[in-house]
Formats: structure tokens, C-alpha cells, sequence
């Protein structure tokens, strides 16, 4: 029986603090502040270290939202789920996708198939010195599992896209764990970010089981022919802990959504991309009444510096990080194949797709 | 008759001043230099006002082409046209495309149809009050008829992408015109080069009749409903005249390459890119035998602040210039579609395709 | 008889939405929140159009204050006067330096001589199309006089640093001038900002009798010679109004501090940095007693490409844009000289101290 | 008896292929191009992994000194140590410094105590796997020793400045290191210039008996508290092994210039700076006759975050990185206490003076 139903709004903004879009969907009913779930955002920052915009637009959302729940902008960041991954390259438009989860009394008749579903978990906080190590790799996965009970997924097939918001270091957590003895993985921040993410995405390929459970510290950043298919990670400096987000189709739900993906195997992997629009029925010839609602990947620079063998910068550039160019470069492609610029491409691909490359899912929404 | 041959040699390079493949290919006597015309070239700088990898990557050729020669690298300079357009973001890849014309004695039999063509033609020298005015404009626009002709091509309609090289304005010129009582267009180096490519690019609009020939300076980066077709230009620090490479086909030529264009709307506009491809044989379904030279496109921030209805950020970003946004973007949509990252993909499309798109060429060598 | 008394408060900041500090000090009552006129920081991001962090400041300061005023968090922001300038480029600290205001109801006996006094004023909002012209700087000018007389000083001589909070373009503002038919003084975001901050300096200039006062538009980044040696403009995208804040010593007030200044020649002039620091009777040999609150100064590449006979390059970067040069490097020489990275100095000295100059104040507080 | 005579011209230039000023020296016989024994430079670039503009300068001045040496470019390369910084952030001016040795016929009469000498020497190439390592410790105290020698000088007291030019991780390194099971002190290349950085830092402590000769690679980033008073290290692309210069004064030089150093602190440590000019006459009251050629300091961010205290916010930037931050910052400090920007301030001092500090050495004309 369909007891859940899933709704997706994706809000354009003018700022990292805009929340007018989204008090409108409120204001006309079109959103219940009460079923909201989780909020993914592309925010105008860098996506490095010093990207403030994330936490300023989390804090806009938090107050704008607080009244409309009765809750302080504290409990609402307690309550609702936010991504913001900072990052607007090349073509990439500001927009936050909003998730609601709501009970439904009565399904819609002629429901055939599996529909968007969503759950969501969070793992316990962490010691900086457990960043990108296999402490985070374990309770991730053990949280991933949690978070696809919460959606009513039982096979891991029907996960199309994990997205995890995980911690980053900085200079004073390096010294706060230095203080106890304990060595972090890294002493750079802007590494750290990659730690965490590699690490993060690890557990989601050992809770799906593509990968072996047992694996150790030494895996990350280096073997990367281990790597989850849905895995999007996502380092901010605003927590400790990683919060879990899993999306994929379940008989339970009665959403007028589905969701799809593919893997790209390289950063101009434009098949892969049509693959993921076609696994929801998009693409060349859409399935009618069918309309794109949003496209998530991920997106990094390949690691041995060369794309389909050609040689690549991103890399060896000092002025601009690699995340920065490669947020860029699959953002105009997927832009391109989808029609908008309005999608979320996120950077940092570690131990997410194959290295170079990274997973790309698609909602769609169903006539 | 066909009386002369156009080659075209794409060559990857290790940095701007790697020249190895190029004396390699004429070491194994694949290339003559003497028959060496002009040389394009994307180099990894940041293709603003202090990108030295342009500059560099000349020397580094002229040096190395001049025992070749027998001339000094000076003269070097003065006999091949060099275009090295700085900025290899997000997944291009460095590398040069190296031009030859020669003489055929016997022509191929069976040649059918036009075939590419190669003509070159300069400008004098400006003054830095004549930048991103009518002078430049003007005299462009003879250039480009000069180059047609050395191409063999009166046809217009047989002009596929015409690529200048033209100057910026420095601190000193600005000077240099301030103590004779001139005032330049803009007293901002960067904000130069967008005006020296953009009255270069409607020099060439006036040539080939995309514009009306009477047109004045007031239209220079304001009528952006004003441009041509198939023009690229690319402004450096190391030249205070225009140089016009014309490409085109022509019945004259018995190259075995071909070329074609298309125009892009936007920055995410797949399908123009598709169209050029298929224009010379190339896309989803190739002729067989035909083969991908080389893609030729210029990619900008649209001046509205949008692609197709969603809000970019290119010109708002303080830390990244909008032509290095651009490039990424519209070089990943292209290598994507292209199969390749090593596409030659130029910032500051002004007046060179509609507002916010620009021109796409595609080399294809047939069989 | 001295009926006001200005307090200054210098709190460090962990990020540009931390108010801990500032709330810290509420808490035990050193700061009235009723007495909070003004508040000027630095915070982390660019200072560039998409310097997030100075609207993120802003708005986490009125969250906080609100409940402590009894106020609506824009009701703050309407009553305090915020000015963030963005970018702690080098060694520079990211903080805030809170002023207040209160009547005296018994002065300390023994007071000798005029001390720190604070008023402000603001314009009118402004068309994009007044940015950068006449209308800037009369209207400037008035708000001046007035902040001079909210401060309770009648002698120029008495001011020495006047603050400006103004406006830049941003791409919509440009169309909405367009769309009226009226033509702004720039189309670029950027380059708007050296516009608005160079009328609203001319503007403290004529207000001060520092230049004539029937100057025309033409002379906005054209004429350098024309400045204020007081004025410190900074323009921001939250705002269409010019806020004016004139820092000075006035006999009416008995503050336990006291501001003087000096102008610096070049970006590299120690000497009038040490001439500040005499000024209210610190330097090298400090009167008994006195300390170092905070240096207010500007910074900026001087137009004309040289420091003192000696070539720069932050007008040729396009990686990092001239202002945070500017910063980077003043902020260093500064630092050294005072002891302290902790100093607010702000980018963008147009018609602020002569070309390649500008404004430094010292406020000291007394024994 | 004084054998030897060592110059120093300090030559302005226009940009990185520049080399137009010491050609004219040479043309006016002021410089012997055979007495020429190294080069250090400022350029333009960003002093990262990407800064061609190092290897531009070199090739450039190779291939003009080439025809007066009577030899190659290569030969040219091989006989003169080039150490080109790049960077010349805020108001640091970019020039090149020569230094020129000879042999005295008949030494000038009435020399008193030591003068400026200059001694070379370099290291074998290193595999990948040994940057950062001890053999790179340990090679580079060997070399410099021999450097000493050649130097004239016996005393480690008598050393003023060691520089080395040391090399970097590219992403083909560190894979042909990883080809031969071999683990690179990092993966990244910018991090890689650390580390070489600071290895050949130590090795420069172990020669000069500043740290203990037995140093483990553990230390190399870690301890910040054993580190050399004079060395002053920069990695390039270009070679795979140290060259090492050292600079001091002997009582074997004739020459008309003097050197003497003092240690930064921290990177606001003005009475450093003044007291490294004191030491060879200049400062605040010079000795008469006495000119400053030039400044050659170290600078970098605090790694432990902040700077006297006050938090900085160089390390987490994820658009400028740190060594440009603090090239500026001391820069900008430096200049203003020298009364030109015109100075040598190179970037990444790890282990090269205290953390966060670095060395400051000053050469001075005698009358």
C-alpha cells in the first residue's frame, strides 16, 4: 500500500539568502512547511573552505522557516536536512530543490510502478582525526541503512542517488586532535574536504554492497577503483557529523515523481547523461507528459590528469581549484543535454562514480 | 582547377612551451615548414591581460621553427600567423592546431565538392584610441576581403570561420593616447580586450555583408543584436595590429579536410553543436571514413545574466573572470558531444554569434 | 559643556556570521545595545560583487540584536549603520569595531581638549543612473554636513574620517536604467563599484571645501587630483543609498578617545602611517598610557601602474582583482607598523587620498 | 688576499620576456655576461604549480645571453644558476637581480672586513619519492657546503642568504614513482612545493649547524621549530634537483657590496626588517655613501592560523592561496620600510626562519 508521497520543488533564488521563492510555495499553499524533509541547494560561493554561502543560506532558510514551524532557526536546522553545495561555474544557475515527505490518506488511483522515495539518517558526530578514515567510512554505512529503511527500500537497486553532507578540518580541529596526539588524515583544510568526501561515499558503496565491508584507511584517495555508482558527497565547515539523504523508487510511495541514474565514466561522458534522462523515461524522445525536474551528479577532475587521453589543467592550476573547473565543464555539458542550467552538479567525486567521472541522477516528474 | 592544398595538423602539447610534437611531425617529414601558414594554439594561462603562456608558447614555436627556416625567430613571427588563445578550464586540453598551404602539382582525381581553404591578410597598426571603434572595424573589414582572396574564396556562404588576432590596451597605451589628448574606449586592460574583439568581429560582419558597412562606434559592445556568423577574435598584449585567418571551402583547394559551421544560441545549445558536426559528415551518424580534425567555437557569459531563463553568475564573479567561466562551460558541452577535450574553445564572443552564444566550426579530415 | 561620550569596541570575529563576541559584551554590560550607532568590520570574502560575506554579517548581526533592541532584525538594520568591508587579504583579521553613542549625564572632570565624536546621515536612494555622477556627489556632500552636525563638529579641520556605505550595479540595475533609456556610468558590476565609490569621496571633498563645489561628472576616475584626505567609501549590493558617518574630535564630547589622521602618498608610504599613529600620541615613543584602538585606512593600485618608479602588476591581474592586492599589501605595511593585523583596511581609494594613496586614522584611547 | 670581486645590478623588467635591461648592461660594458654567475628574478606569475612564467623568464634570458656566451641556450642554462620567484602580488615589482663574480687583478686599496661573496653548488637529480625526504636533507646540507667552499667562506656566521631552487610534484611524477611501487611524499603538486621546500630548508639547518645532522623525514612539515635563519627555498617545474647558492661576505672579496640578514618572527615584524637593514648600514639613519641594492626575504602564513594573536585567513582561502596572501602581505610591510617595492619577497618559508616567519637579508652598496 502507497502510504508516503514524495514532492520535489526546485526554487530559484537571486542570492545565497533568498528565501522569497520558496515563502511564496508557503505562502500559496503549494508547499506545507510541516512535510518539508531536506533542502539541496548551489549556492554563488567557491565550494572551498571559505565558502560562506552555504551557512548564510542555510541560516536564511533556518529563519524564514522557524515562524512557519513554530520552531527556533536552531530546531529547524535540527529538523530538515540542508545540502548546500557551493559552486555556480560556467552556466550553473542558483536553486534549492526542495523535498517534502507527507503521509497520503488516500493514494491516487492507477499508480503502476515505483515512485520517488526519500529517507534520511544522520551519524554520530566525529573526532577530526576519524575524517577520511574508516570510522567515517562504517557508521556512514551503517547510517545509509537507516536512511533507506526510512525511504521503504529494501533493495539496493532502487537507490538512485545518495547524497551525504559530511565535515570538513580546520586549523583548529587539526590542533584540537594534535592537542590529544591524535593525527589527523590531513593538516589542510582544502584537503580535508576531500578526505571527508571519499570517505563518506565509501560507506554508502559498503552499505549498497559494492563494495567489500572490510575495507581499510589505507583505501582512500588511493584505490579508486572502489567507488559507489549513487554516491554524492558534500563537505561543509558547519557540522560534525554526516546527515544522510538517500532518493531512489519504492512501491510505497504514491509521489507523482521518479528518479533514475548512470554513472559517467569520464567528465564528458555525454551518453551517460542521455542513459540517466532515458532511465526516466526523457531524453530524445520523451515518454509523453514527462518533464525533467531536476538532474544531481557529481563531478571531479580525473585523478591521472587526462580526459578520454587527452591532458587536462584542472589539476595543476593554482588560481582556480579543481572543483571549481569541474563543476564547470560537466555543469555546461548537462546543461546542455537537459536544456537548463538550473541543475545540481556538485564537485569533489572522490570514491563517487569512477575516478573522473561520477554518478548523475534524474527526477522526473510523471504526468 | 585545384591548385593548392590545405593541411591541418592537431598536435597535443606538454605546456606552452613544448614544442616537441611539432618538430617531431616535421622531424618525420609530415609537415614542411616551409608550407606552415598559421598556427593556432590553446595554452594553459588564464587568457586575461597577464596571460604570459600566449606570448610564450610564440617564442617557444619561433625559436624552434627558425633553423627550420633559415630565418631568425623574429622573422618567424612575421611569416606564420600565430593565435594562441589562453585558458584551458574545466576539461580542454592544450595543444596546437598547425595549418600548411602548398602548391599541387597533380591534383588528386575524384576530388568532389569544396575543400578547405586558407588565406591570411593583416592590418596596419593601430593606436590605442582607435580600439573598439570604427578604425578597427573598418579596416578589419578590408583584411578579411584580403584573406578571402588569398583563400580563393568569393563566396561568402564559403566562409566558415574567420580568426583574428587583435590587440588590448595597456596601462601605457592608455597613456601613450592620454598625452597626445586621446581618450581610448576604456582606460581597463581587461575591459580592452572586449573591445578590441568586438570591433574585430564586426570588421568582419561589415566583410562578409552579415552588417550593414556603415555602422558606428556607439554599436561597439552595446547592439550585441549586431554580429557575425563565423567570426573568433582573440586580443593579446603582443600586437597593436589585426591579423585575419580566413577558413573556408573553396573548388580551388584539394585539401583532404573539410569545414562547416553552425551557430550556437546560447552557451547550452547541444543542437547547433550537433549541426556543425554534421554539416561536414561528423555527428550521431558519421559518413563513413570521415574523421574529427578539430572543433573551433568561441563561448561568452550571455550580457543578460541568463541562459535560456535561469540566472548565471559569470559576470558577477569577482574571483573568476567570465570569459574563464565560459570556456569551461561551452568546452564541456562540446568535448562531450565532440568525444574529445582537445578543442579549441575561445573566450569573448562579442559580436561573434548572438549575445551569449558564439560560433562553432568543425574541421573533418575525409577519406 | 561635553553632553555625548563615543565608546569603541574592537571584537574579533571567527567567521562572518559570528556575533559571540558582540553579544559577549552586551552580556556583562560593557555595550549598551541602545547606544550601538554604528558598526564597521571586516569580513572574509572578496569585497568583490559577490563578496556574499558582508550582507551574510549584516543580516547575523540584526538576528542578533533584535531581541536585545526590541526590534524586528530590519528594523535594526534600519537604525544601526553597518558597513562591511569585505576582504582580509595577507595578514589582515577578520573583526568588527562597534561605535556608541550616549548623552552624559555628569562629564569626568579634568577633560582637556576635544575628543572622539560620531554622526550620521544618509541620502536618498539613488537611480542606477546617478551612480558615479554629479547627483552622487551633491547629494554625498549634503549628508556630510549634516553627519557633521549630528557629531557636533562646525570645523573641517575636525574630521578625520568619514565613511560612506554606497551602492554598486548590478546587472539588473543596468537593465532597469535601460529600460528607461537612461545609460549608467558603466554596464559592469565591477567596475561600478570604483564609480560609486569615487562620487561619494567627492562628495565628503566638497562637503569639506577639500574641492570646488560645481564639479561635473567627467571628473569621477578621470581626475585624481581632486580628493578628500578623509573620505573611506565602500560600496555593497544591499543597498541604493549612501550612508555617511563622520568619525572626528569635537569639545562637546567626553570620550574616552580620540581619532587623528594623516594621508598616505603611495601604497608604501610608512611615514604618514607613523605620522597617524603621532597624531593622537602614539608611534615610536607612545605618550604614557595611550593604546592603539584601531587603523582605518585605504588602499589602492595606483592607476598609473607604478609605486613610487617601480612597476606593479595588481592593474594587469586577472586572477585576483587590484583591490585585494591593494589590501594585502597595505594591510601588511600597516599590521607592521601598528603591531597589530587586526585593522580595517578597506580596497578602493578612488578620489580618496591622491592616486595610488589614501586616508589613514588612528583612533587611540586615552589614559 | 682578496682574489675575488662579486656585482649585483638589480634590473627592472616589463614582463616576463623582458631582457631588454640586462642586454643593455651588457651593451654598456657595465656587465661582463662570462662573469655572470646567477640570476634571481621576481615574475608575474602566481607562484604556483602553473606558473609558466619562471621557465618563460629563463628560456628568454638563455636565449639572449646565448649568442654572447658563445653558446647554446642549454649551455647557457647549465652555467648560470637562474632562480626565478614568481609572484609579485600587491606592490612588489617585477625585476631581476644579477650577480656577477670575477677575479681580482689588483685588488682596490684600503678594503676593510668582509664583503659580499657568492658561492654555487648543486645537488644529483632526486627520484619523485625523495622530494621532501631526507635524501633531499641530506643532499642539499652536502651541496651546500661545497657552495661555502666555492664561496670563500668558512664561518656558517658569514652565510647571510642560501638560496635554493629546488623541484615539485607533477601528476607524471608522482605516477612514475607510483609505476615503480614508490609513494611520493604527497599526491598533490601544490602541496609537493612544501614539502620540497622545506626539506631543502633543513638540509640547509643540517650544513649550517643549526638543526642536528641526524633529522628524520617525520619532521618535514611537522616541526616548525627546526628551521634554517637564512635559507630561502623556491620549487619549480623545471628540474629535478637542487642548485643552491649561497650569499655572504668573505674576507676573500673585494667587491663593493655588503650583506647582512636578521629573522622575521611573524610576518608584521617590523623591527626585523629594520634591523637587517641596520645591520649593513641603512635603516633609519644610514651610514653615509651606503645605497640598498635589494631585499631578499621569505614569507608565509602562520601555520598555526594567526598572526600575533590575531586570527588570519590565508590558509582556508580557497580562491587566493597562501603564499600569494603572504608574498603581498610581507611585501607590502617591506617595501614601505624600504622605500621601494622593487624587492625579492618569495613565497613559502616552511622551515626557512620560525613559523610564520622567515628570513630578511639585505645587500648594500658601500661609497
Amino acid at each position: 500500500m502507497r502510504t508516503t508521497s514524495v514532492g520535489v520543488f526546485k526554487v530559484a533564488t537571486k542570492g545565497p539568502g533568498d528565501v522569497s521563492g520558496l515563502i511564496s510555495l508557503i505562502g500559496s499553499g503549494a508547499i506545507d512547511p510541516a512535510s518539508i524533509l531536506a533542502i539541496l541547494g548551489k549556492t554563488e560561493g567557491n565550494g572551498g573552505v571559505n565558502d560562506f554561502t552555504r551557512e548564510y543560506a542555510v541560516a536564511a532558510l533556518c529563519t524564514a522557516l522557524a515562524p512557519k514551524l513554530d520552531l527556533t532557526p536552531h530546531e529547524v536546522e535540527q529538523r530538515i536536512a540542508f545540502v548546500m553545495s557551493g559552486g555556480t561555474e560556467g552556466v550553473l544557475s542558483p536553486h534549492i530543490t526542495v523535498f517534502t515527505r507527507q503521509q497520503v490518506a488516500t493514494p491516487h488511483a492507477g499508480i503502476a510502478g515505483k515512485r520517488l522515495s526519500i529517507g534520511m539518517a544522520q551519524t554520530r558526530d566525529f573526532l577530526p582525526e576519524e575524517l577520511g578514515r574508516s570510522a567515517q567510512i562504517t557508521e556512514t554505512a551503517r547510517a545509509v541503512k537507516a536512511a533507506m529503511a526510512d525511504a521503504g527500500i529494501s533493495d539496493a537497486a532502487d537507490v538512485h542517488f545518495v547524497q551525504i553532507k559530511c565535515p570538513l578540518l580546520t586549523s583548529e580541529r587539526v590542533e584540537a586532535a594534535a592537542a590529544r596526539g591524535a593525527k589527523t588524515a590531513t593538516i589542510s583544510a582544502y584537503s580535508s574536504m576531500a578526505y571527508s568526501r571519499g570517505a563518506s561515499a565509501l560507506g554508502v558503496a559498503v552499505a549498497l554492497g559494492e563494495v567489500a565491508s572490510d575495507i581499510s584507511d589505507d583505501v582512500v584517495l588511493r584505490r579508486y577503483d572502489l567507488f559507489s555508482k549513487v554516491a554524492s558527497t558534500s563537505s561543509g565547515i558547519e557540522l560534525m557529523h554526516n546527515v544522510v539523504i538517500v532518493l531512489g523508487n519504492s512501491e510505497g510511495s504514491a509521489s507523482e515523481f521518479e528518479i533514475g541514474h548512470a554513472v559517467m565514466d569520464d567528465a564528458i561522458d555525454a551518453a551517460a547523461v542521455m542513459s540517466a534522462l532515458k532511465s526516466v523515461g526523457l531524453g530524445t524522445t520523451p515518454k509523453s507528459g514527462r518533464e525533467l525536474v531536476n538532474i544531481l551528479a557529481k563531478a571531479e577532475a580525473s585523478p591521472d590528469g587526462t580526459v578520454r587521453g587527452s591532458r587536462h589543467t584542472m589539476l595543476e592550476d593554482t588560481d582556480i581549484s579543481s572543483t571549481r573547473h569541474a563543476r564547470a565543464a560537466v555543469g555546461g555539458l548537462i546543461a546542455g543535454l537537459a536544456g537548463t542550467s538550473a541543475v545540481y552538479v556538485s564537485g569533489g567525486a572522490e570514491h563517487q562514480g569512477p575516478a573522473g567521472g561520477g554518478p548523475v541522477a534524474v527526477i522526473a516528474h510523471l504526468p
